[in-house]
């Protein structure tokens, strides 16, 4: 296969350096096409970036000159990053323009022709892309904090049907973008409240693990709970959770469940997907966001202390890279399921 | 009336400390005698002890002399900060050479003639002391975590008849002592686990808003589901909590109920007692420990985020300084209500 | 003598809610009017403010409508919080207009007429006002790091001469104000660099020991190397210090100077001078910013580990609360200062 | 060349798991056997091990058999990550036995006719284990902060002449072990005293760029003052200097010569040996450890803000991995140059 030009919108944010970390050196996507803000725009890219990277910005795109999001853009695949506040209307444009934007922004998740996609789950969904009303497609990952949640519930859910979940999350710095949470207000402190999580975990994995009737996603039907707090963590959004099945189930069945899950992402051997998508933990005190958040890459989601529940069938705790699994590589694994599936 | 000399068991850790501290200058209870294991008897109190809180040591009390827990002792009020490991023997051994002890040990919190009080509360357990099997008495506290749940269940338990509730705690180092946890373990990280809490939490509760017969402690009928994290605060244990009353009830009439709680610590004006026991917040993103710890000389429970659940009845976040409310501040408080009730 | 009304300048910053709070049941000083931009100016205080202070805002405080710095002022004293990016030209203004402004900005520190004052050093630089250009006059308190050091320098320059001097600081993020430093940028992390620290550090203790000749006050002659660092510590900066005196100095005859100097400040029991200014630790691992910082209620300067240099005559470690010492309070004892001079 | 195979003393320590880590896919060294106290001997190696690393254990490792240090062994090359109270004497007994040790403990350091080896600097010191009493030898590499150091002082000192320097240092808490720094004492805090570092800092240097007559080595002549604090960053130690030179030179040259610096583990492309052993960076604001720790994978020195010094001739920031290259990397490395050499 040639490797395949994309763009990245939103280049010179937090989730756009991702997007640009995690494709260094990938077999199937290069970054040819860096776009921000007009302000940005005409400069060199690690002129108009504050790079917050641990590496180095990868030499081919230090040296691209940044492009308008009113520029047009050569490349078909473009990742989006870009900040919920603009990126609604600058995708559909593009998407009007037969681009087919992968994107990490919230403002199409809910559209029921716009995939919310996990190719462990629903690759299925992605076919929604031809019932779209643009010429190119859109396609979304969840919410970070929904990514684990969804992960965990999807195999669960076949097995013995969701019925509700209560989830109260332990959510790291970094998911709030740069400058982001200013550390006066978390160092040392828990704050519990940020905005807009909630009501976002509270819908978003039904959609996932619903049904494509072939014109739209259909959501599943359960209830969720959610709480959601911020915490004094770089990298790593940890969840308890306490689930409620709809034909119960003791911790070791959920346990078996759990290890053996495998999806399209690991059928077809997709460049970014973790050989084992759920890691689950013997440890009492595991896992834990500074010691195990780079499993699998970053693309692991890590599960311990499955046990009963005095009011549901179990409690768990989860945890997964917010800004890898959860975001810049939850889209960079759905491009990568869209060329296996042919739609590019 | 005259002070009242006092003794502090375990007073070189990190509870016994406390006790110190907040002893300092108390209009009832002068510390006369300071306890501790056989090794630090016979030297200095500040010789013997790691200090570790940030005011200096009282001087008077910086110049006892460690008494043994072998020793007799001549207080009447013997307050305990012992460790678990060896508390429950050496209670019991002083109640039966006639002292009250005020413990913040966990051993004797289940026996149904041991009082798991909170003057707020359940004052009338402490009554239990009469009919206890030891020439003096044993009365206890609520393990740290369970006090914020318990002062926030008492008054809506009244009101509404709690069915059952979930509570995921996010809690401060300094509940876990000192050394205790281990900065490698903690810093920039989330623990899911502390030994013997969720236990704890999930049947103290019942005992603490139960009712007393005259004979024994009746637990109160209600479940809990509990799960403790670690999360690097100093001081303050945040939990949220999603309740389900008997009677349903709206996030008003909670926020309403909470706020005009008061209790016999109240009425009566005791010295520790705060004088609102239960804050509550309307900011979206309170309380917060790192800001709101001392609220109430750390004595207050303070509570956010009071609004509607999509499972239960309510959602909401509670806060309380583990070591001040939640631990030897908690027994002052008893020991102040045994004073004014008559029972020493 | 009767309470004197007070104006708060960049009231709603980080530095202006320090006034407030240090300025609440003050036996001087009452704030009469809160000054903040023309942006926040016509609003309640309460309302104008994202408040960060640890207890409530002061009720009457509350209640102040914000007035715009375009405005006239009716306070004869105003204490300046704001931004150096604004503070020179307004504070002019406000002295060119007859009042005396109390200012934390660095702005006019470094003129010759406008006192460097700390009231423990140098209160007769405070003189100065009037020969200032300005109908009513500035006063200035040095840069949070310099505080500590120049409090420290003084009583040793006197008995010894200082002839040059090494210091590495590790500074807190409050010193940074609100927002100040993002999470993602010092969250486990050292930032070695805090910009325009160093050259203030490198020549403002030199003016605060150096002279008043009755027209302009004159720069003490030694020379000061700074490294400056950020350090995730909420409050207090740290800094470790090499000395070289003209005169040579034991460790033991610096403790004594240290332990021994008092200023003007406690000769006339300034109501937020410290009883005693420095604090000296024999403890081999103290002073630490988050066990000491609130020594002296936050005002006092402590000092630990003076043992030889092998290369000048002494090190030692110095740390004090930057916030109070370091800024707002500061203010506020020049301020004490000139009521007690009769200057106002 | 075939796989050596190698024993690990002090296996399930801090410094013990670190080697085992770095050491797994070696191209010269195969971890054969695992050391530690009586304790643990027999027992599984991961039934034996508090396991702190963020891999998971090697399996190979994982199943071997712990030996005790009474034990003799197989293995000719031992690692020796043992706590200093114990590592002087087993370690002789090891070398009398014909073993070469590569200690990371501090007992020989300071022994004239052991080297205190690195491979970048000082590799001809290694020829010292011929002139050693023991029939087989000891190699030991520095102190964790004294590494960083002498590899910035090496290119400076045959450049310009070391005359002296001060350093000041925020060190990590991994450098502790475990459960070393409890959090309490840690959290949000600066202690500015670490048992034994300044002492080591003082002397060590001078060691390692001294010379080897053939019999001992010499150290080199200039003076160290050095400061030692610790900060709430997990690894990496940050330092500040002012150095010093005999003959003068300006940050320019400093920068030119530390760029441009390789040695013989450069030159002979050792493993471990990172391309580029100093890095200096030009942005203001860096190196910082949670940024930089893993440059060179781990094994790079980082180097920043060098600057004219008011006082002597250069001020600049460095910082390093003090477990990796200052601890366990720097021992595999000091193996690989005697593999290279010919000296095992």
């Amino acid at each position: 296969m040639n490797t395949i030009n994309v763009a990245v919108l939103g280049a010179t944010g937090t989730v756009g350096q991702k997007f640009i970390t995690l494709l260094e050196g990938h077999p199937y996507f290069k970054v040819a096409e860096v776009v921000a803000s007009p302000r940005s725009a005409g400069k060199r890219y690690d002129e108009a970036t504050n790079w917050k990277q641990d590496n180095f910005i990868p030499t081919d795109v230090a040296n691209l000159v940044v492009k308008s999001t009113d520029d047009a853009l050569e490349s078909k695949i473009l990742f989006s990053g870009m900040d919920a506040s603009v990126a609604g209307e600058i995708e559909e444009k593009y998407a009007a323009a037969g681009h087919i934007i992968i994107s990490n922004a919230r403002n199409h998740r809910m559209n029921p022709v716009v995939p919310l996609a996990i190719p462990e789950i629903n690759h299925d969904h992605l076919n929604a892309i031809k019932t779209q009303p643009w010429k190119g497609g859109i396609i979304t990952n969840s919410n970070c904090s929904t990514m684990f949640l969804a992960m965990v519930l999807a195999p669960l859910h076949k097995a013995f049907g969701i019925d509700f979940l209560h989830v109260t999350t332990m959510q790291a710095i970094s998911g709030a973008g740069y400058p982001g949470v200013a550390s006066m207000d978390i160092l040392g402190n828990v704050v519990p409240f940020i905005g807009g999580e909630e009501e976002k975990m509270e819908i978003e994995a039904q959609k996932i693990l619903g049904s494509f009737d072939g014109e739209k996603i259909i959501s599943a039907d359960f209830k969720v709970s959610a709480q959601c707090n911020r915490v004094p963590v770089f990298d790593g959004h940890t969840e308890t959770l306490s689930i409620k099945f709809k034909k119960s189930a003791t911790p070791e069945e959920v346990k078996e469940v759990l290890r053996n899950f495998r999806g399209f992402a690991q059928e077809k051997n997709l460049p970014s997907a973790p050989a084992q998508p759920i890691i689950v933990f013997e440890e009492e005190n595991r896992p834990q966001p500074a010691r195990d958040v780079w499993k699998g890459n970053g693309m692991a989601t890590c599960v311990g202390r499955i046990r009963k529940c005095p009011l549901n069938d179990v409690k768990m705790v989860i945890m997964g890279h917010n800004t890898v699994r959860g975001a810049a590589g939850a889209a960079i694994l759905n491009a990568e399921a869209i060329v296996e599936m042919g739609l590019v």
